[in-house]
């Protein structure tokens, strides 16, 4: 069987419940839904982290957070970390890049070994072990302090050349509106958000990468990965038109919040109540202005995704294809009094993940969901396998999905883990802890969810059979004690996975046994009777002879 | 106060009691005494690892088994993991190598990273950061699979110079007696342990390691640590004259086991109390020849030192030279039933510790003993302060021991953990193990010791307060439940230890809140009233005139 073109499409900050074919009630998706229909849709998919840099790097690593250790955006991902890049060239597949990575290069790292940023390893190292075709993180936000994206932007570039005048188009066309008095409004303020963002629809941030996945795709020799990595709908929340106003407040969800969870709140998750944009999605008219956008945002996705779609089938690339769309993270909009991510309720950490494989060992489940524990880190393993290579489970920590995709139901993990180190948040010096406190690690068995805080905080705990909302946490609940004890063991057996013999697989680990007798290390001789006389090197001639003893 | 020269002095195998300032009844060791006089021995000393290569790159990295990865003698140590030689470095303090190590380089780490492992970076890498005056690891080996160690000897190549003629002189003449019949007589078997090894004194393994680190010392400009490390009184043991005659049996302590301990083992222990080498060392007349030589060379070792410790003085560098006395592991010579390592017993994983500091910081504890809770990983951060260096406690997980040395009580750690992933032993295929069950775990808090195995087998458990011997294993007595539960819980706090963000510090992670707002990320805007001005950067004009809306 040839091996298929991995088209591997993440969007950025989109809630697993916000597709029609997650039964979104007015949102509809035609496109990520015809996916959906010629494959499996993962219905309990869950992240690694909440946070889109830490997220990716396990994504990208297969690894957990603790394991390769950049747990917070901006951290450098350690060189020498694996990624599905060096897995996937190992297999012989070319593994490329179509936007955002999020992925800070480890200079210390590349200095103290001697290795040049700009040599094809060094590039490779720098984004996260892709082939850059195009790398734009998407995030062009100007400060006092200048830029928080160092990097050139190649979107900001585009803008400009296509005659957009300003220093920094991204932030005052694309993520901008325009006031009464014909000013900018800035995507950045909510009261904008119903605003048409001030930009050709064409040349928004969406149809721009797809055009950029399209030359890839047009011009690339298999067999490739292609991770086409979309910003959106990641905030600034603001949509060009027609998208600003498909949708109004009549479309938004009522909030899954409820009283209860303010009366006595886990001290860290009141901390996240607490902020800034916490207290903003409070608010019901910032929900009914931005809710829409975000839905405008998504259903453009879904466009540009029939363009991408169309653009396979009528070049023939469809049945050749594997297309996997998933998110990096999900977004609170004002569900249990939050906003962004951080915590784990499943708005934030649970993630849409969809996967058509067009090969003929997946017919068996078309258009069918699993409801497996999936985690992120599964899918790179899922592309090596995918690829004809050998899953080096030694470093990657993640399974291959695709026996579920064939179908088969194997023995599986009991839990999936996801974690939040927010020692680099002023919420972590507002409660006073230190950066080792400040870690929080979700524990999720299909029911029982805890939430452990490093911090000396009682645990987080939701009952997802009873609470499918998690409206009630039942960590400070005496009667739980035993569930509680019971999450834990499970934890600690997490805790002490073999996450870094990285040199050395199972296979070489039971090929070195018995190795060293047949080497001459003989400590257990007795007086030799124990061993063939084949394991002892004798030496021929009398020992006196041997040198001037003068 | 210049910065003291570091004599880093590791013997391999020598157990923490078979010393006179330890205890010992028989052995005298006038020049272990000597340091312990001048400084600190502390008497909890911890290795990490009951094996030499994985203890080892634990003591040299600052870090747990678990966390570096090189779990077995022959795994390599993943490129980039830091040293001490790295840390030394960065602190203005040189760091070599007179000795052993049993560092495996990661070859394929650094084919993958394009490193030369000729390059000044990639010996470094090669040789466990250290910069190699002689390396040697004392295990020359030859069977029909040919040469243990792949590697040029030294020590071998020396012993040929000096006309010990054979392919193999360390086995055929250091490591060999001569029998009755004037042939080899191997020092691999246990017979012939009483014979004097077949070679001059002067040219044997210890005297030949000290005269190369004197070689050393009086070519050397400082700071330096130098690592001298010798293989002694590892096996094969056989010593030369006079050394070989010293002991007797009437001088072997009786073993220490009790018939309890066979009763109803724990299926790990008792595999380890039936292989070959256990059986031998249950046999008195093995005991009685062997620990005599033993013996023999531990006071080789002392009369060495004392070498070493007379031209320091002689040469006038004693007042600056700091002198570290340690060991890579134990050795059970029959204790529990056991010989070898492999276990946690304290003959196996407790090791000899004496630092002796002659700056005035350290005159407060001259000649005192310390029983605070050390492990093998404080070495390399302790080193650190003493090079004038900042401790990297994001990397290295053990703590500077200079507060002890001073005389002050710091607030301390609770526990020591120590580790064995026996998975390439044919043990682990003899229990019918997967590799990533073939984990052991040691858990010791000054009190309890629990032993934790990843196959599924109850804990083992020992109270050395009752039981300071370690002859009752509580691991299944259900009155221990709690006991075992806190322990656990300890085991867990440390399984979710930060080992990997080693790209940022604690104080890089402080110094990164709130940045994002000052560079233009204000995702949490309702109409800018939030924030100052000064945070949002202001178009100058009327946006509708920026781009041609044709």
């Amino acid at each position: 069987m040839t091996t298929p073109n991995i088209l591997f499409i993440m969007y950025d900050q989109l809630r697993f419940d916000y597709l029609s074919c997650a039964g979104h009630p007015h949102l509809h998706t035609p496109n990520f839904d015809r996916v959906a229909a010629r494959g499996v849709r993962f219905t309990n998919a869950y992240v690694q982290a909440t946070q889109c840099g830490p997220s990716r790097m396990s994504t990208y690593t297969g690894r957990y957070v603790a394991s390769h250790g950049a747990c917070f955006n901006g951290i450098p991902l350690r060189l020498g970390e694996m990624t599905m890049g060096d897995h996937l060239r190992a297999a012989g597949m070319g593994c490329w890049l179509i936007g955002k990575t999020h992925m800070k290069a480890d200079a210390d790292g590349m200095a103290r070994l001697g290795l040049a940023p700009d040599s094809e390893i060094g590039v490779r190292q720098s984004e996260c072990g892709f082939d850059p075709w195009v790398r734009d993180d998407g995030l062009w936000g100007q400060g006092p302090d200048g830029f928080y994206d160092e990097k050139r932007s190649p979107y900001n570039e585009y803008l400009k050349s296509k005659g957009y005048a300003s220093d920094n188009p991204w932030a005052d066309f694309a993520n901008a509106g325009v006031d009464e008095a014909g000013d900018i409004a800035s995507g950045w303020m909510f009261t904008n958000a119903d605003r048409p963002a001030n930009i050709r629809e064409e040349d928004s941030e969406t149809p721009w990468l797809t055009r950029e996945a399209i030359r890839f795709v047009d011009q690339a020799t298999g067999p490739w990965c292609a991770h086409v990595s979309y910003i959106k709908p990641h905030w600034p929340y603001i949509v060009p038109a027609p998208y600003h106003d498909l949708f109004g407040p009549e479309h938004v969800p009522l909030p899954m919040r409820s009283d209860g969870e303010r009366a006595d709140p886990h001290p860290i998750y009141a901390a996240y109540m607490g902020n800034k944009i916490s207290h903003a999605f409070q608010r019901d008219e910032v929900r009914d202005k931005v809710i829409p956008a975000y839905m405008g945002l998504i259903k453009q996705c879904d466009d540009q995704l029939g363009v991408l779609l169309d653009h396979l089938e009528a070049t023939g690339q469809a049945d050749n294809t594997v297309i996997v769309l998933t998110s990096d993270h999900g977004d609170y909009l004002g569900d249990h009094w939050l906003g962004e991510k951080d915590m784990f309720h499943d708005p934030s950490v649970k993630v849409p993940l969809i996967i058509y494989d067009p090969r003929p060992e997946a017919d068996a489940t078309r258009g069918t969901v699993c409801d497996a524990l999936v985690e992120a880190i599964d899918l790179a393993p899922t592309f090596v396998e995918m690829a004809g290579g050998v899953v080096a489970d030694h470093i990657l920590e993640g399974r291959s999905l695709m026996p579920w995709l064939r179908g088969e139901v194997p023995i599986w993990r009991q839990f999936v883990i996801s974690e939040y180190d927010f020692s680099p948040t002023p919420t972590c010096a507002a409660l006073g802890l230190d950066p080792r406190e400040a870690r929080l690690f979700m524990l999720f068995d299909g029911r029982w969810k805890l939430v452990h805080s490093e911090a000396g905080y009682r645990p987080m705990l939701f009952d997802l059979q009873s609470d499918p909302q998690e409206l009630q946490d039942l960590g400070a609940d005496p009667a739980q004690a035993d569930q509680i004890n019971r999450l834990y063991d499970l934890l600690g057996q997490w805790g002490r996975r073999m996450a870094q013999r990285v040199t050395r697989s199972d296979d070489d680990i039971r090929a070195m046994r018995g190795k060293s007798a047949r080497k001459g290390i003989l400590p257990f001789l007795y007086d030799g009777s124990e061993v063939p006389d084949a394991l002892t090197v004798k030496y021929r001639g009398p020992a006196s002879a041997r040198y001037d003893r003068d």
